[in-house]
C-alpha cells in the first residue's frame, strides 16, 4: 500500500518504522508541518517523501493515518475525510476520543474513518523519538467501530495485527474513562512529583547523584511534551478530575496514617496496592 | 575475605552475587531469620553456608554486611557489634540512618561500622529477587564517616569501587533528607496510584489489556513489600510528610488549573516539571 502518515512525531514515526518493517507499507508519505520536523524525518528515512499538500498527500494513499496532537486531530481530521475517497481508509492514532468522534460524527466520509489508539508511547517526541517495534505486543483500542464501513475495519485490523498488536474494542466513552485512569493520571502524577522534587531540592547535582532506578521510573514520564498532553487533558478534563480525586483522596488517606502512626494501617494499604502485582505480572 | 551477610533479600543476595562476581568474597556465610529463604539462597548459591549463630557468624568473618529491614537493623546492628572484633568492619545498607546512627551513637565498637546505603533496587523481595549487577554504576551514600575508624571507612571504600559505585558522602540528616525525596516519595506516590487504579477500575482484565508502559513504570514500585517499607516511612516520617505534603500542593495545583480550564498555566507547570530531563537525561 502506498500510506500518508500527518505528523511525524514520536508515534507517526515509529509507525513509520513498523509499517515498513512488517511489509505493508510500499512507499510511505509525510505531511509535516514543521520544516525542521519534515527534514529530520526524510533523513532518517521515516518517510519516501514529504508532500507539502495535505489534500493531495491524502489523494495519493490507500491508507491514511492521523498522528498529531489531539487538539490539532479535531481541526485536521475532517479536512482529511473531505479528501478522502470511497476505496481509501483512514486512522487517528489519538490519546482522546469523544470529542474526536463528535467531530467527524456527520462526515459523509465518516464510514472511511477507524478510531484507533495503539496503547504505546514514550516521553519522547519528534521525529527523533521514532523507534521500531514500539507496539509490537502491546494493545490497540478500536472505538465505535459500528460507524465505520465494515471493508476499513477489516483492513486496519489486519494492518495492527501483522505489527502484532491485540485488537481491544470499546465505545469512545469507556475509551476515555479507562485511559484517564490508566495513561493520563500517570502523567499528572509524574508531573507532580518532578515539581515537588525540583521545588525542593535545589541542589541539581544531588537529585542526579541520588536517584535511583525506581525514581526515575516514576519520574520518566514528566519528561512528557506539554504540546502533546495538555490537549489530551483538557478533551479528557472530567475524566481526569475525577480519577485525580480519587488519587488525591488515596493519598491524603496514606499520609493521614503515616502522620497518626497507625503502621498496621499503611501495611494493609500497601497489601491492596501490591495486588497491582496480579494483574501486571 | 570471608563476609558474612546478615538478611539474604533482594540487597543482601544481590551484593553477595556482586561481592562475590568481582573477587571481593573467598567466602560467604549467611545469616537467615526465615529457614525458607535461607534454604533457597543455599539452593541459588548466593552464600556457601548458613551460620545460625549470629555471633559465631560475625566472629568468623572479616566484612560483615547487615541487610535487614530498617526496623530490625536497630536491635540487629548493637548485636552485631557487640560481637565484633577490632580487626572487623560492619557495615549497613539500610535506606534509613538517623535512627540507627542514634543507636549505636555510643557503642564501644562504633568504629568498626560504616554507615552505608547502595541507592539501588527493584520492587521484588527475598532471595529469589536477588540480581547481579543491581549496584554496578550506581550511587553509595557513606554517612558521618567521622565517627568510623579511616581503615574501615578505607575497606568499605575499597569495596564499593569494585562494584564499581560512585561514592557520596553525607551526615545522616541530609542522607534521610534527600532519600524521602529522591526515593520514599515515589513509592508513596506509586502505592496510591496503584489504589485509585484498583479502587477505580474494578473489571482487573481491563487494566491489564489497556495497561500502557507509561502506567507500568509509575505503577511499577506499588509491588513493594510493606515489610520493607513501613519502617523505612516510620523511621523517615517527618521528611516523608514534609516531601508529600508539597506534592499534594503540587498535584492540587495542577488539578486547580485543569478544573478552572487554565491551559497556558497547565503548559506552564509540565514545562517546569520537563526541567527533570535535564537532570535526568
Amino acid at each position: 500500500m502506498t500510506i500518508t502518515i500527518i505528523g511525524l512525531g514520536l508515534i507517526g514515526g515509529s509507525l513509520a518504522l513498523s509499517l515498513r518493517q512488517h511489509g505493508l507499507a510500499r512507499h510511505l508519505i509525510g505531511v509535516e508541518q514543521s520544516p525542521a520536523h519534515a527534514r529530520r524525518a526524510l533523513e532518517l528515512g521515516l518517510v519516501d517523501e514529504i508532500e507539502p499538500d495535505l489534500a493531495a498527500a491524502v489523494r495519493r494513499a490507500d491508507f491514511i493515518v492521523v498522528a498529531v496532537p489531539v487538539d490539532a486531530m479535531i481541526a485536521v481530521l475532517p479536512l482529511v475525510l473531505d479528501a478522502t475517497a470511497a476505496h481509501q481508509v483512514v486512522i487517528d492514532v489519538g490519546s482522546t476520543k469523544q470529542a474526536l468522534l463528535a467531530a467527524v460524527a456527520g462526515h459523509p466520509r465518516r464510514g472511511r474513518f477507524v478510531a484507533a489508539h495503539p496503547m504505546a508511547g514514550t516521553e519522547h517526541s519528534g521525529p527523533e523519538a521514532a523507534v521500531s517495534g514500539l507496539f509490537e505486543g502491546k494493545t490497540v483500542v478500536l472505538c465505535d467501530v459500528a460507524a465505520s464501513d465494515p471493508d476499513a475495519v477489516q483492513l486496519v485490523e489486519k494492518v495492527f495485527q501483522a505489527l502484532p498488536m491485540r485488537l481491544l474494542y470499546l465505545d469512545g466513552a469507556a475509551h476515555d474513562l479507562h485511559t484517564a485512569y490508566i495513561s493520563h493520571i500517570s502523567h499528572i502524577t509524574s508531573f507532580a512529583l518532578a515539581l515537588t522534587v525540583l521545588e525542593k531540592e535545589k541542589e541539581e547535582q544531588q537529585i542526579f547523584d541520588l536517584a535511583s532506578g525506581g525514581f526515575e521510573s516514576t519520574v520518566r514520564l514528566a519528561k512528557s511534551a506539554p504540546a502533546t498532553w495538555v490537549p489530551i487533558f483538557r478533551q479528557n478534563r472530567l475524566n481526569v478530575l475525577d480519577v485525580l480525586d480519587e488519587h488525591l483522596h488515596q493519598l491524603q488517606h496514606l499520609r493521614e496514617l503515616l502522620a497518626q502512626e497507625d503502621y498496621d494501617g499503611l501495611t494493609e494499604q500497601i497489601r491492596l496496592a501490591n495486588h497491582i502485582r496480579k494483574i501486571l505480572p
